[in-house]
């Protein structure tokens, strides 16, 4: 079957080298130290770290070691997610060593699965009679769901059959449960997840079962009768997490976006990383079905999302309650939750609506999550992270008002639920992913990245070597090597926050006003051998400011440069960071601190402070505030808290 | 024992008519409505509200009927605080039918109380063998405390000694039990309350012991061993909330202020109620007793308080969580608490350190939570209640974002847990109390309400009578009346939000500059009979900044005119209030609105509100917001919700 909306797909990961100035390190980094400490972390060797004991479960489960089940429900996905990531890794980065330890978890793993295809170390280990008898809850399918992701990239990587035959098993097991034959049940996941990787499976296999059986999960999804209530009535209305009496889950059914069909649904609700892993998934059963209905949701959704409910870093998720969206325009930047992994998310559902309609919307969105959330979240260590991203801190905060706990002004270790780290490896490790697409006539450069591509347009093999300081520096520099000319268009984004662009082909500039259509830029061209693009971005400094009805942000201005947001921090800037107005008229210079993670540029600005010699005064009558003139220092967003705990705000007052 | 601190006390209820524009349809309202309406409540009557069950579980562990204990573990206290309000009622309004059905309460209460003096419904009927196992949780020294408080009010009232013979009976029984001495328990209460009431008891029957109880209590509590651990322990470290093991208390000290001995609090922590119930009991006890360490304890906790963590609007406890105090200058807006009760218990505190020392923070401060939060809590027909008091309501917020959904954007009808209503009602029926004081040579004229009060001062009667339009208006006109010539002082406190104040006598103006003393104008003279005093406090409407530390101030203005704060409201200025920007330059005026709650004074101002059309775009670059001119109308702070349910603010944008 031919996918039927697709514009665009991915290049294969091996046919994309990166060697950046910027990524290189945070790719390196995850190979050489976060993939290592996670697989130390799956073994339970961190000291002082919540035990994760991940490994220990296939392991029992397999039959190869006595125990009991421990860690969360969904434990079994740290080790697919860990998986996935090293096949990437091994994609572009062949290592036998690590090879070798994949291959062994992989026998473990298949060892672990039973013999009617079942797969879920939980189920196996401490319920085996309960089996598919609280998907609301229980996260089978979303663990299955990883399990698949792996699966197929680990095949992909090394060509081995060995987990993509586990994953069959186990896709044609639930198969045979799930559907909406009679005798089958009408279940679908409390955590979306499977949906995107079943497509993957059909992709993988060319099995267009798995391409049904995802559809099926978003077409079930929200129907009536509602079967999260019906099976809560079959299990006695007892909750998985407590052992006692639950609510009815339909009265929470906005939570895991169960409340409407998906193609009814127009907000972006609930739990954020079921979101869009769901819309993900949508976005793919659309493009291989041509469901025009599922894709208009899509583009609802992600719109929703995209003008009222997303942070200026990329972040979603308004509030730690639920993990989860709130309403539109509702945007706190200190009781935020903007979770590590909803921005993973988002990026996949940004990469699937790019490869469906060529709109630079997506690949800025993506360039949002990634040159903020995704990087700051990670440690220049590799072994600490940060699940939540907020946009304002006051340690004390913190500590001290409840609707901060769930922010820390630090980094944390390993957790006991550890979703985020081996998310962060596995987007850092596919990153060749979101840079190029094809059609057949047009390769797509979404996202400006050093390195080298190759590829083949109807027979000819067509590479693309690119040099840029990207984000720091807006020129990008490539060359195009072919053996014959080529008549083909190459598609350069242009992002949104430029407004000034320029391109020269072969030192001769190109017109770009008319080329520039939805955020790209489109050469056509018979291009040779040698032929040399120069792209140049301006790149100031910016002053962005929210839209008025996001209350939090009113009288704020927040700093940007190229796709990196940047942020006022404790430690150039002293406490009490609120007290700082930027004037509109002060100008924001680019300077570069030589000691600052190794070197980057900052942005300087005068600016003024209030007063605060208030002494025991609380409230003041018909007296204005003092200010006095102060230099400010903005630094990237994503290197924050880098120097101690301190206060971070990404919005700054302005008058 | 003579009091060593008090410089002066309060008139007697019965002392002191109110009869004033403002406040005596306030009065009169709890008095017709208010407490008939509680009396349906405590008997279940009131359909659609949440079952009291209070009165019938006094009627239950009397053996007078069958059945189970229901309700919250202080449910008494309901009972307590109804009774308290109607003995303050019948004092100055004597009403033969409500006395009637006091008494019959009275008599049920009697017949439950315990051989031994016990008198709690929660283990009489359902615990009787846990009496006094578990302090830290389950109230019954708090319900002691109130009923104390009723009876000696009753008493008062009434003279009838059936209740204060009760009171008295548990107290003794309560001394028998707890105490420093050997053999009894070194408990304490996990609810504030009933420090302050055996002071009042001690007042009422001159027994010292009482006053030597309510000192150990305040001694006692914070030291280490720490009790609630010990009890813990011996209970098995179960919780009588949940029946499951449960945290140990230590861990939460800060909750009820037992992290630290009393004298040695600085910061005004945990739950508020608790808070300022004991700050009350420790400012009796060292006024009694002449502890200047104890005394110094409570100026600090006071200045914590209304220098650092007191909202404009009198309202304290920044965070729902622990309905608690949270840390300096962490003043919340949106996501506040600032329960009624709490400010009640502030107005407490502040009476009890004015008598302490005449100074005019306490009074301010009174006043502060009488005009906004205590009235603004009440609905206008006495049947709803705000628990929560907001200075910024976004109804939507409160139904979508968790971290607001304890604030109610409408009053609530009566609730499970019945405190709020009651403590208004008891505080409104006895204003008398905070609106004069007096020593041997001093009158002082604390709050400004019209009507009279009549004293003695060395054996000679004075009546001095108030006529005023306070809060509207800013003139006081006093006649005092003499039998003979008497040589007194006339201390008439000069409200902090006053800056310019004038006094005449007997048409003559007096010079004031020098006679105001921390907040009071004392006026010294030979006064005759018929002698007139004109007050005169100038009535702007003001701006009002808070101090730079509080964040979520920043760069906002709240509108008061005299002690009353304004605030804006949807139903007068459409929705997102947080566009409306207040130019410094803009004039404020007062108008006349003849439809609002039967005309009271509003302020209008013009302002510029930004222009929210931007469409899709979330985020914009280098282009200042629009703005246009836009006229605005400022309500008072307790006017709100009257008008459906629309957004609030008191904070308002300021350029």
């Amino acid at each position: 079957m031919q996918a039927k909306f697709k514009n665009s797909v991915s290049l294969p990961l091996k046919n994309v080298k990166i060697n950046d100035g910027f990524w290189s390190k945070y790719i390196d980094l995850v190979r050489d130290v976060v993939l290592p400490y996670q697989w130390d972390a799956l073994n339970d060797r961190i000291p002082g770290a919540d035990p994760s004991h991940a490994i220990k479960n296939f392991k029992i489960a397999a039959g190869m070691e006595q125990g009991e089940f421990y860690g969360m429900v969904f434990q079994d996905s740290d080790v697919a997610k860990w998986l996935e990531a090293v096949a990437y890794s091994l994609e572009t980065h062949p290592d036998s060593e690590l090879e070798k330890t994949a291959d062994g978890v992989i026998d473990i793993i298949e060892k672990a699965q039973q013999k009617d295809g079942y797969l879920d170390t939980y189920f196996i280990i401490k319920e085996p009679e309960n089996r598919w008898t609280n998907l609301c809850e229980c996260h089978e399918l979303y663990c299955a769901g990883h399990m698949i992701e792996a699966a197929v990239a680990y095949y992909e990587a090394t060509g081995k059959k060995k987990l993509l035959n586990v994953a069959c098993k186990l896709a044609d097991h639930i198969d045979s449960v799930f559907g909406p034959e009679i005798g089958k049940k009408r279940g679908y996941p409390g955590h979306q997840e499977i949906e995107l990787a079943l497509v993957k499976l059909y992709h993988a296999t060319d099995e267009e079962k798995y391409l049904k059986l995802g559809k099926y999960f978003i077409d079930e999804r929200g129907n009536k009768p509602y079967y999260f209530d019906i099976e809560w009535e079959k299990r006695g209305r007892i909750s998985n997490w407590t052992g006692r009496i639950s609510n009815r889950p339909s009265k929470n059914s906005e939570y895991n976006q169960t409340h409407l069909p998906v193609r009814e649904q127009s907000a972006a609700v609930g739990h954020a990383v079921r979101a869009v892993y769901m819309y993900s998934g949508m976005a793919d059963v659309a493009a291989e079905t041509g469901d025009a209905e599922l894709l208009n949701a899509c583009r609802r959704l992600w719109n929703n999302i995209v003008s009222k409910r997303m942070y200026i870093t990329g972040g979603i998720g308004s509030q730690a309650y639920g993990e989860a969206f709130s309403f539109d325009y509702d945007l706190p930047n200190d009781t935020v939750y903007a979770e590590t992994c909803a921005s993973v998310g988002l990026m996949f559902f940004a990469n699937r609506m790019m490869h469906i309609e060529p709109k630079g919307i997506y690949a800025d969105v993506m360039e949002r999550a990634l040159y903020n959330i995704i990087i700051s979240a990670m440690s220049r260590d590799g072994k600490r992270f940060f699940y939540v991203n907020p946009l304002e801190v006051v340690p004390e905060a913190c500590k001290k008002n409840q609707t901060k706990f769930h922010v820390k002004p630090e980094r944390q270790k390993w957790f006991g639920c550890a979703c985020c780290p081996p998310n962060i490896a596995r987007l850092l490790t596919s990153l060749g992913y979101y840079i190029y697409s094809k059609n057949d006539s047009t390769i797509y450069i979404n996202l400006y990245v050093g390195g080298e591509v190759e590829t083949e347009l109807n027979g000819s093999k067509i590479k693309i070597s690119e040099d840029t300081q990207y984000p720091w520096d807006g020129k990008i520099i490539m060359k195009i090597s072919l053996k014959e000319e080529k008549d083909f268009d190459l598609a350069l984004r242009v992002p949104g926050w430029c407004s000034n662009a320029s391109v020269n082909v072969n030192g001769k500039n190109i017109q770009l006003y008319s080329k520039i259509v939805d955020g790209y830029a489109t050469i056509s061209r018979t291009w040779k051998d040698g032929d040399t693009i120069e792209l140049l971005f301006t790149m100031p400094a910016l002053r962005v400011r929210a839209n008025p009805k996001v209350r939090e942000d009113m009288g704020k201005v927040a700093v940007q440069r190229g796709p990196v947001v940047y942020c006022l921090e404790e430690a150039d800037n002293g406490a009490n960071l609120h007290e700082i107005i930027l004037p509109k008229e002060s100008q924001l210079r680019v300077e570069f601190d030589n000691d600052l993670l190794g070197g980057i540029p900052v942005i300087a600005a005068e600016a003024e402070r209030v007063n605060n010699n208030w002494g025991d005064q609380l409230y003041r009558a018909n007296t204005s505030a003092e200010v006095y003139k102060e230099n400010i220092k903005f630094i990237p967003y994503f290197a924050w808290a880098n120097r101690g705990t301190g206060e971070m705000t990404v919005w700054v007052n302005e008058k």
